[in-house]
């Protein structure tokens, strides 16, 4: 018998409230958890990383269909003085063994046409899925992991790590608190200049060249033909995770419609002229997706939120949050608040004594142990929180209807932009659940 | 016989590139300009105070219902020495009368809702109309604005003045130079706490208060009427008409449609309640304003803009301007720039050396006359290039194509709005024009 077995908690099954059954794992507190990871790329390894430095987990099982990155990987285990993970790879279709092992959980690092079928393949075998942003391209599988964790009652959580960055974390703090009031207008999106990582050498990650696809590497070789064939916001995610919480989306709210807007296309076909000339077989292809891409939410409450995609022209980094309330705005670009009562009127302040005073409990407790994890140490909240939840066998702090209402926004702006901006109905992925359910997301420093 | 007389200039009317004939105005260069203010309010004798201060200017006739304010702007005319202009007051029709006086131009600082037919009626006789933001309140306003201009062939100048700002027009100056590339994304607003405006004691305009509409003073009495029964962006044009200019708009390229979202309205009711209790009379009116609405246009050359409307929250004051291109961009919020192969990759930079490298040529010959005008001198430079236009008989900086296409965001924000911001299809007030017009808002350093 496997060590993985759920039992329903029927009491709040029967009050109707929350889809998800809450699980008890069998395996307790005291066992250490079986996980592994299927995808040893770039994401995998920073992942796993951080994994071989926890002791209540064991990475029993990794998978990739390239030999290189499993032996890199056994490499960071050897490393750590962990025992060896079984490995499972010679086809793309090598992941299915993998769910018969004994696990508990399951991280799925993989080229986005991926991580849906296998979050869905992973709870139909009891594992909770951990699945990298966005945990689908289509709405139909967003409707499908809901309608998946809804007969198994085993928990998926998408890992959008921005939902544990340091600033946006103290920033929910002090909106829980309501310093800024009633929540009205959002902004956020992913604004990071990626032509150097959309097209590549072919041989290392981030290296220069003009290559994609067949031939490219990393990232360059399965995301990029999106951006040729494709028109929309394919990465709405880290954006949107910090708004959702914020807004208590699908606890009390939910979107209503969604528009989008795209800019013309330029950044990728100027960059391969430049870096590769006007004679590279790449020149002068037709890409489908817009340089910026803007979308407008709004939601059953009466915030609206934009959201922007802004991956292949010249920019520095920016998650781009403006979160606005009745009594005040924190932005980040400009790394100011404005608080009625609090700082001058008609002034910008300085974010950063505010946030620090703000600190979200989490952050307070588990600093120390994020320190030199990926992302700034968001990277090491969102694993721990992942975990945590699969040994307590609870519901994930992000959970299933928040992970496809993120990724929901791709395909959904799609159509908008297809249909000439037209607005979009947002599902209700909750069917209803939404007037009921509670935002339960870091309300305390457990985890 | 009256001293203005226009004199078609044929062969450019045969040319058929442009709707507004070429100006000659007899009076030629050497003698000064007749021209009257209608509506001496606040803003009127801001504009006055600019005037009395030029050579080249008489100002011949005021105009309006309140005898105190006539009576301020005589003691500034007395002040500098400037003869006393004749006065038209006691109803809201005494203007008409102005318009039989020996004018070249008019300025227009009246209440919204007069801007549209004064401006028309003084195309109508013959009479430069000087006319402040917005230029009209709805669309048919707009189209007739164009018939009577095409009609007369008399300028009408919307008297946008942030077109002129030095950091705006630098920032054009540089975009012209190609140093932003191609440009993709534009993003701008009216972000400004009016609390205190659109809500005061009736007495001052500034002052402490929570009264408004007949009660009120000032913008409260005439602005704020407009929040309470509408919901768009009322004040698009500080924000757009920088963007045009950056576009091209109405010069080969166009706006082709419009999309608005709003929030739900919160933040004047709060105020009340803060300022005057719960059982002030203005108390839980039902606002139909949106705190924040947020417009997307998108333009036939491919461009998308994001305009915003935020006036009823606490906030600092900002236009909100990011101006993007294929090779970098400006924002204004975090004074920074950004642009491939000048600055560090991925890394912002402070514009201000940027700016005052490329101060625009107006700026660096007339910025010692523009010093202590109002808002930062930018408020002389659109009077003195409305003025110096109507000197030379000339077509004025911004023209009745431009004027027009800004205001029209304000009807067709509420029709999107009211249709679930379903996109409209934004006029081409230039009937086709556009596509030969060319753009000749301040090439150099005339006006």
């Amino acid at each position: 018998m496997k060590r993985r077995e759920f039992v329903i908690n029927t009491s709040i099954a029967t009050a109707g409230a929350l889809a998800a059954p809450s699980l008890i794992n069998l395996a307790g507190n005291n066992s250490k958890l079986n996980v592994a990871i299927i995808g040893m790329g770039e994401r995998g390894r920073s992942l796993l990383s951080i994994l071989v430095r926890r002791n209540d987990t064991n990475v029993t099982a990794i998978c990739d269909v390239e030999q290189a990155v499993l032996d890199k990987s056994q490499k960071m285990m050897a490393d750590r003085s962990k025992k060896a993970a079984k490995e499972f790879t010679g086809s793309t279709e090598a992941w299915r063994e993998l769910l018969n092992e004994d696990l508990d959980a399951i991280f799925i690092t993989t080229p986005w046409v991926f991580h849906a079928p296998m979050a869905k393949a992973a709870m139909r075998a009891g594992i909770y899925a951990g699945v990298e942003v966005p945990a689908a391209l289509t709405l139909e599988d967003c409707h499908e992991l809901v309608a998946v964790h809804e007969e198994t009652g085993v928990p998926c959580m998408m890992l959008e790590n921005v939902c544990y960055r340091r600033d946006v974390m103290a920033v929910l703090n002090m909106a829980r608190k309501g310093m800024f009031g009633e929540m009205m207008h959002m902004e956020c999106g992913y604004q990071h200049d990626l032509r150097h990582v959309k097209l590549n050498d072919g041989v290392s990650p981030y290296g220069h060249g003009v290559k994609f696809g067949d031939e490219g590497y990393s990232e360059s070789k399965w995301r990029t033909p999106h951006a040729l064939h494709r028109n929309g916001d394919f990465y709405p995610t880290h954006g949107i995770g910090p708004v959702q919480q914020m807004l208590d989306i699908n606890c009390g709210n939910r979107f209503v419609s969604l528009s989008s807007f795209a800019t013309k296309s330029r950044g990728l076909n100027e960059y391969i002229i430049e870096h590769g000339g006007e004679d590279n077989p790449n020149a002068n292809l037709d890409w489908k997706l817009g340089d910026v891409v803007t979308t407008m939410l709004k939601t059953t409450n009466g915030e609206t939120v934009m959201i922007q995609h802004d991956t292949s022209l010249p920019r520095p980094y920016s998650l781009g949050f403006r979160f606005q309330g009745t009594k005040g705005l924190w932005m980040a670009v400009n790394k100011s608040l404005h608080i009625e009562g609090l700082t001058e009127p008609h002034r910008w302040e300085d974010a950063q004594p505010h946030l620090n005073e703000h600190d979200h409990p989490l952050w307070k407790k588990y600093s120390g142990d994020a320190e030199g994890a990926g992302h700034g140490g968001m990277d090491w909240f969102v694993i721990n929180g992942f975990l945590e939840a699969c040994k307590r066998g609870a519901q994930t702090p992000i959970d299933v209807y928040d992970s496809v209402t993120m990724s929901a926004i791709i395909e959904l702006s799609e159509q908008s932009i297809a249909k000439g901006s037209m607005p979009m109905e947002f599902p209700d992925f909750t069917g209803g659940k939404w007037v009921r359910k509670k935002n339960e997301f870091a309300l305390d420093d457990s985890f």
